[in-house]
């Protein structure tokens, strides 16, 4: 049984409280930290039968009984935070990014290259999500033959508000990042290039607080494979994920989650449900499985799944695309 | 080049006069007969290269540059201008159903009987329809394995209006019996006993003419499969026309066609387009394929691909349907 | 917080205490009894935090902590134990069929009108399938306007050994009473005449058990609806469970599960997954969402969503299915 | 009626003559030229009703009776036949592309704007296609709201014989120019900028030629849209031809036609049919539908629906694209 404590209570910390507490059989969540506490969190946590609530994560790092520690607190403390982790000899579950700047995830490596015992997993959850995992089975299992081409749509619902934009780190770091990650593992190869071409289409005041809301970026992956990802903050008709490759031997290709398979034929037409709208609704179910394969490898000692090599990738992705708009032109990742 | 006469200017004459010209390679037709021949359709079929145009169909038998005649006029008069056709040494196509009475169809089989040599085509076009032989064909090449359960599903737009009702034998003779015949075809089988559960849901006037134009009819073919029709006269979002053949080992099933594959995502929901409205357009080239048949078997010496066996069948199967409403009760073809 | 004991510790017994532990909020299960207790199975209940763990489910019936008990015996004991609960003063959660005797379902009938407070649900958990639930919801939002037609298509992926036939009941109080509450549920109606055309396709040793493994079932509903299952107690491509209301206005229809919406396309075709295999897969969880309102039934005081009368309503049906098969007839419901 | 003179009887001047012949009301084609006709290609020819056969195509341009000629001879003397066929007072059909060199279609513009009066269509059939017509009708509905990125996916069933590929003016031209005019035709706009990321990944001849045979193009239209296409020279599983336009309001997408909509479950999995594999099967009603527009044009006076300013678009979009490979970076239309 692995003994876990949360650092962080907002939502993404809830969302994993919820998953080890009701889905993962092999680990129990005995620690719970926020600064920011508040009455009807901690009941919450109380609640869910977390015996130890702290506002500071020091507690918890210092606490034997704790195996491993989940960083979700906010991202510019993600890479200090598992570096103290990872010394306090814990395993670690960091969510994503791990930063936003590529010398401090570069601590973190070399923080886990002093300590290889320590089990680190970085938070890209789409990686276990039943339709992207099965597109990589195929392509795992020979049935699409070698990868030619990658297409990805990642369209969010509804764009955030725009006092969020500003300490997001702009679409690449903060939507597009899980598309790059998408991309590395969906066709199982790092990034060489990255082309944009951006708009300010859905929102003035995106564009005024120096970011884009459209895009389509162009990449070109260390395998030989070419790939893109088309963005949108905002599809009317809800949440869209999906992803097509491409290759020698044919192609797979999924389609968006619904509530129900119900379609009706009338006067008006042919007509099926809307994609599930939020994230979380779409998602849960991997949460839960990067939860329960972050806690096998913690108590059986195999490799976690995604490691701090996807943490940087991702990263140095998303700063290659802002560098690709900023200049107009592709950008490799090595010039970074 | 074989030469047609076609008996009857209305619509389905005026649509195989079409087929035929634009559509069958090694076929022309040379004349055409209907007693009332009006201007304007005299125009439109002198305008398709039709030489030869009367009013009484004898002067088509007589001829002797004729090689076949399809029989196109009212119902009632299919049974006697066939046998006068196969007597005068013409090659028959015959629009369905053959006659609405057992005793004149038997007449048709006995003077084809006399004469071996005749090609005679019954006008189950949708036998040639690209979904329903693409059921066939998985079912003929072994792909679901034995048949179990045959389901065919056909509801019509609009249903006819209250006059037409009258003279048309009925739901099951006039509408179903297309769906009769399609559960022999994709079964490869005949009919055993029939058992109908029926209604008055569409438009009370229907009721009133003693019709329904509700219908679940279960069937029990031959092979032993069991098959089941369910019709409505009206279908809100147009022409429903699928099939499902489920056997030993699997299943294959149709969907209906569509003007375009195109499908839009709104606030609304996911919305395709409706089943195509109207049979020409659904069937139009079911009829250009049936024509290329029986002018193949013409013109080869080979097998009609729809014979009297199956004009025969599907009116049986038609009337003893309505035996199994009057008398609330399944009812054996053999009965008949 | 609704205290639960469940009396019968086999798979459905197990499942439900799974779905209330990790998925209904407001419950505990706080006992559970089984005449064939083992250690393995004590120990995974155990396991759950179930405190009482007995042989005897009478110690159940009289612990004054448990507000609500869930039945899940073998069929000929549900009735019994339904009565003594009843009258135990539980709210009683009993798995279906209540009872394959209608005098029986009758008793537990006359116990309830003798304890109108006891909120008492039967287990037919597929109504609260997101897919039969929109199609539900679809119609009663008017959708589809008056219903005409319903199809439901139910095939199991294997047959039950033969000696589970034998006690079964058949398979249309074992199998299809699943599709005959469907049917009074998707059309609001309760069922007036039945008729059967059957068949043993699958394996000959079901036929020699005196039961059918292949059925159509036509059914005239009390609100004038025409109603049709298809049934088979093997699909060669897993467990196929469709259902398609069509009325005045358009038609709803549900299509399979899958694991996910992956989709190849290659030289052999464009392939999707087959349907989820195993029943408790396919449903899992519409048993959460009927513990779910059970609960909230016994903790708020509201209606339960599946009463008695269903109970009886499916075991009629199924006996009027039966008394078909036998005489050959289409039979009222009025008869039993 | 229209009468026409065919300019080249290759495979795609066959084309039209059969399209003309048999879905043309209003137009009849006369003659037919080709330098290298051969017997069998006029027996063709003439089998279909044309009275006049020349090698020299000057014959048809001084023939009075001629109304219109299509231009289907090999792609360099478009641009020269054009000119004649303008200045000798016929309108014109000619195929794409008008020619590579983009001083040659300024020619064509010239002479055009010298004869206001002549009718001149670019071979674009595909904007005749059911499915690409149904997603520009959505947008010009107002469906999809404003346009925000659209996708093009065009993909070959088999890669061309490398001797083509170095007449062929590399895949831009001869392949992506499609996909280019589509662009402008979906989004009902022209092109600013283009930026290619391509590989050799199909066919390493293909490379030895100079040529690619992979691509992803990246647009910025005029109206502010992002477009994206992606070419494959061999798409295992046939011809893909799909486009979705998404915008403020939504999104329109179409998918691959088939030869039947007939799916086999078995225990393999859910199977349809494969994309139609021929571009000729694909878009043969595409071909006769332009036809159509042309003639009528010619007939009643009004605006061609395809004109030289497309013809002049899609050749300037290949030839950035080119240039986008050559230099490695986006490149502007304007450049050119």
């Amino acid at each position: 049984m692995i003994r876990i404590g949360i650092i962080g209570a907002g939502r993404i910390g809830k969302v994993h409280l919820e998953s080890i507490t009701y889905h993962v059989k092999n680990a129990v969540v005995k620690a719970m930290a926020d600064p920011f506490m508040n009455e009807e969190t901690e009941k919450f946590i109380r609640g869910m039968g977390v015996e130890k609530i702290y506002q500071d994560y020091k507690k918890i790092l210092e606490d034997p009984e704790i195996d491993a520690v989940l960083i979700c607190s906010s991202t510019d403390t993600h890479a200090s935070i598992s570096i103290e982790a990872i010394e306090a000899g814990k395993n670690v579950f960091c969510e994503k990014p791990v930063d936003h700047a590529l010398d401090k995830i570069k601590a973190v490596e070399d923080a886990l290259a002093a300590h290889p015992e320590c089990k680190f997993q970085v938070g890209f959850n789409r990686r276990f999500d039943h339709n992207f995992a099965a597109v990589r089975k195929a392509y795992d299992e020979g049935k699409i033959g070698e990868a030619h081409i990658l297409k990805i749509t990642s369209r969010d619902p509804e764009p955030p508000n725009p006092a969020y934009i500003k300490v997001s780190g702009g679409m690449f770091l903060d939507m597009t990042i899980h598309d790059f990650d998408m991309a590395c593992f969906l066709t199982n190869s790092d990034v060489e290039e990255v082309y944009v071409q951006s708009a300010v289409l859905v929102d003035p005041a995106i564009g005024e607080q120096g970011d884009v809301d459209t895009a389509i970026i162009t990449m070109k992956m260390a395998n030989g494979a070419l790939a893109v990802i088309d963005n949108s903050r905002r599809a009317a008709y809800g949440y869209d994920q999906r992803a097509e490759l491409f290759g020698s031997k044919g192609m797979v290709a999924t389609s968006n989650d619904t509530l129900s398979s119900a379609v009706i034929s009338n006067a008006e037409g042919v007509t099926g449900e809307k994609p599930l709208f939020f994230f979380l609704e779409r998602y849960m179910e991997s949460f839960s499985e990067e939860m329960r394969q972050f806690v096998n490898a913690c108590e059986n000692g195999g490799q976690v799944p995604v490691g701090i090599h996807a943490g940087m990738q991702s990263v140095k992705i998303g700063l290659a695309a802002k560098k690709s708009v900023e200049e107009h032109r592709p950008v490799k990742i090595s010039e970074l």
